[in-house]
């Protein structure tokens, strides 16, 4: 035998053939390479660049860039954490919560049933009630790390093989895709429409299903994010209706992304449930909802609590979740205390309310104040268009990119030109953003994705910033 | 278009067809139809069964069945939650480490790098090689929610395609089944010698891979899982050296789940890890090693928290595990710091030092007398043999069930006839175990799993528990 020493082997895991393939197809944009560039600028700074660091608006991660985390939430968690503190000065109300999980848990250091606690389901269906008008039973109610997780799980459980499809938006979250590319399952693309407010057409549905289905793909989903991430827009309740019936009748299931149900910034479109519309509908469509703490006014992102609410299924594929949960054993237990305020929050009369309120008003109206602004000033730059933001966390400007600027990209190599665009954006001010080919996007158009949640008094500053590159680079490739 | 009212579809997530058929057949007996059942008995609790509670002798959960957080981990948790809380009159060095984690993070409500905290990296690496006294980079280290997610992330990479097998040992812990099976990757098992102690035994490895390729399985990965689950052996050095070269030799990854390393509970054999011994030999083998907060002596089991360190691997294998996490941002941050903690307590001299080394030391004490104890009597009963634990958290007896109970069970369905083992000591005692198939066993073998995590009081009573149902058992069956 020889010595291992003497005969260091070749490599098992490496590309192109030591590994997964469909994980070498997957792409994840929101953390891909613009993000690695910026950490790696980030490690260089202060050095030669004309900032001093970097803004990070690739990503929905509020308490990042300097919001706040709710008193209520924290107080609950440390309290649970160490109930010795519960001795001290903390609120009523706190005292009352942390009580409440210390008698129906075994805290924050134990497995709970791989659904999630009992007590925090039941409280989760109690405000799902409250919210929609309509039933909601605890036990289709599955507690996840973020929503990520639940949306994992369920399109597991809807790919089959390979030709099983499901339908996402373009532009979208690359949850979607990176997901149903590592399952190996059939990405049916429908188009938001960006010249009516990225409005979602039924149509569009109808025509790119039937053209799936005549190339042998075997459809069985369909994804909706509302509000939309990259897009912000907000569903209306006639919207939802169609959409409802559209799946119904294909026999599709709803993959609903409503993690944003809270960051909506116009009067006119309140946001309206899913599971409401199928419920009132009297529809039989299977639908799954997905929640997270890490969105809406709580940004806990760094919690990792979620929940994703079914309906309509049947017992076979309520199994098959909670045998995927359980393999896992059980989320967080810090995520899920998050959702149970989340859901629930200080109610009028209690000692926390007030404060509750000022709170989450402050960051509500501080969000629609950025949004407005960013969007208004994106506006006026030369050769931009960018729909308002009806909702979620980001704005999505469509950028006419010259010509040269994209044969450099693709001299470069780079997947799309508003690649180019983004890393000398990153590379002139400090300012990471997202490129739109991350989320797609129509054929020979150029977006790029940031976020409004830098803090406002930095608001200007990024304007100016990105406006200037902006000409300059126009500039530059005339 | 007729109304989705008067013509409900049929389902769509239904089996046998309906749903994913890999997800049909996995298994997951830690949390399958015997906790299940438990689950259903403890709400009709109390009834007309002779006990008052269930006790969940089934999964190794130390807070559930009684065992206290560490105070420190809690301290330092609760303080980084709610800041404020450091005005207060918390320990120096609890104050000290919320400082350190306030200075270099956004604390735990924002998203950290997809890979876990750059401090809790560097942190983490410092201890490793202070535990192994090689080097060790945080470049090659990931953060993850407990350990499960880390061998999910590995197993995903190394399965290329169906014809990719991993070697797993029988008895295992059936996340590695499951997930495999999930994966559509080829087990191959090995069986570890139970009437040597639970020996792992390089010829094995040898004949059962040789085997394996015969009937075409490409062979990737080698799990070892040391201390065994739900086997409780503690490999010696000299095995682990026999095991690297075997690896070095065939071209296999080694994935070590090494989870319950602070869990040894015999002088003679220290944990060594593999890392340790891959290092040591300049073997250039390629290795993942997975560990987690779940176990050990600080049971945080809710926190999930986890890391694997990978050695040996090509960039290539690090950027897919790398984009892998990202699809879900990150790990839990409440997490992140435990596994801090756990990697650097306090040391001499800190305020809290005593402390934790009286809570650590008088849980360890108990868990190494509750380990002999149970084993002890087990070994008393009639036709039952049990290896003792030298490690983790389980004992895993050998029961010897009479041919009449045998024909019972298959008659009922159960998979083997240690199922009606459990179900009926669940009935009779209140106790959950899980059934040896479970973990797989031998031909013609029957065990159960059961830890030995309840208080030390009530060990008595479980032995007696146990060992009037076991004698009433051999007696109906006879």
């Amino acid at each position: 035998m020889p010595s291992p020493r003497a005969t260091p082997r070749q490599k098992s895991l490496t590309s192109p053939h030591g590994l997964n393939p469909a994980l070498q197809r997957m792409d994840y944009a929101v953390r891909g390479e613009l993000v690695l560039r910026a950490e790696a600028l980030a490690k260089r700074l202060p050095g030669d660049y004309p900032f001093s660091r970097i803004v990070y608006c690739n990503i929905g991660n509020p308490q990042s860039v300097g919001q706040k985390p709710l008193t209520f939430v924290r107080q609950v968690v440390a309290g649970l954490t160490h109930p010795e503190l519960l001795k001290g000065d903390l609120p009523d109300d706190v005292v009352h919560r942390v009580e409440m999980f210390l008698g129906r848990s075994h805290g924050i250091g134990a497995y709970t049933e791989s659904k999630g606690l009992p007590l925090v389901r039941e409280r989760v269906a109690k405000a799902l009630r409250k919210r929609d008008g309509v039933s909601a039973d605890p036990d289709t109610i599955f507690l996840t790390n973020g929503a990520s997780e639940g949306v994992k799980v369920l399109l597991q459980m809807i790919i089959r093989g390979p030709d099983d499809g499901v339908m996402i938006p373009i532009p979208q979250y690359p949850l979607y895709s990176a997901t149903l590319t590592a399952l190996q399952g059939r990405i049916v693309e429908y188009y938001l429409n960006e010249s009516q407010g990225w409005r979602l057409d039924v149509n569009e549905l109808s025509n790119r299903l039937r053209s799936a289905r005549e190339q042998g793909v075997t459809v069985r989903a369909l994804c909706v994010i509302n509000p939309g991430n990259p897009t912000g827009q907000v569903l209306t309740r006639e919207n939802l209706v169609e959409i409802v019936e559209f799946c119904e009748r294909e026999g599709l299931v709803i993959l609903a992304d409503e993690v944003y149900q809270k960051n909506v910034y116009v009067d006119e479109k309140p946001f309206v449930s899913f599971k409401k519309v199928v419920t009132e509908l009297g529809s039989s469509v299977e639908l799954a909802s997905f929640h997270s703490v890490s969105k809406g006014l709580f940004g806990e992102c760094g919690m990792r609590g979620g929940f994703l609410e079914v309906v309509n299924m049947e017992q076979d594929a309520l199994d098959m979740i909670y045998k995927t949960l359980s393999v896992s054993l059980c989320s967080n237990i810090v995520g899920q205390v998050a959702i149970d305020v989340m859901m629930t929050p200080p109610q009028p009369g209690e000692e926390s309310y007030d404060l509750f309120v000022k709170e989450t008003s402050d960051i509500y109206e501080s969000l629609k104040r950025k949004a407005g602004k960013l969007s208004q000033a994106l506006n006026t730059f030369k050769g931009v268009s960018c729909n308002p933001s009806e909702g979620a966390m980001y704005l999505f400007p469509r950028v006419d990119i010259p010509q040269k600027a994209v044969e450099e990209a693709a001299r470069r190599g780079y997947a799309s030109a508003d690649v180019l665009y983004c890393i000398e954006l990153l590379e002139a001010t400090g300012i990471c953003t997202v490129p739109g080919s991350g989320f797609g996007q129509a054929e020979g158009t150029y977006h790029f994705r940031t976020t409004f949640l830098p803090p406002e008094d930095q608001i200007d500053g990024v304007v100016t910033r990105m406006r200037d590159f902006h000409d300059k680079f126009l500039v530059k490739y005339s």
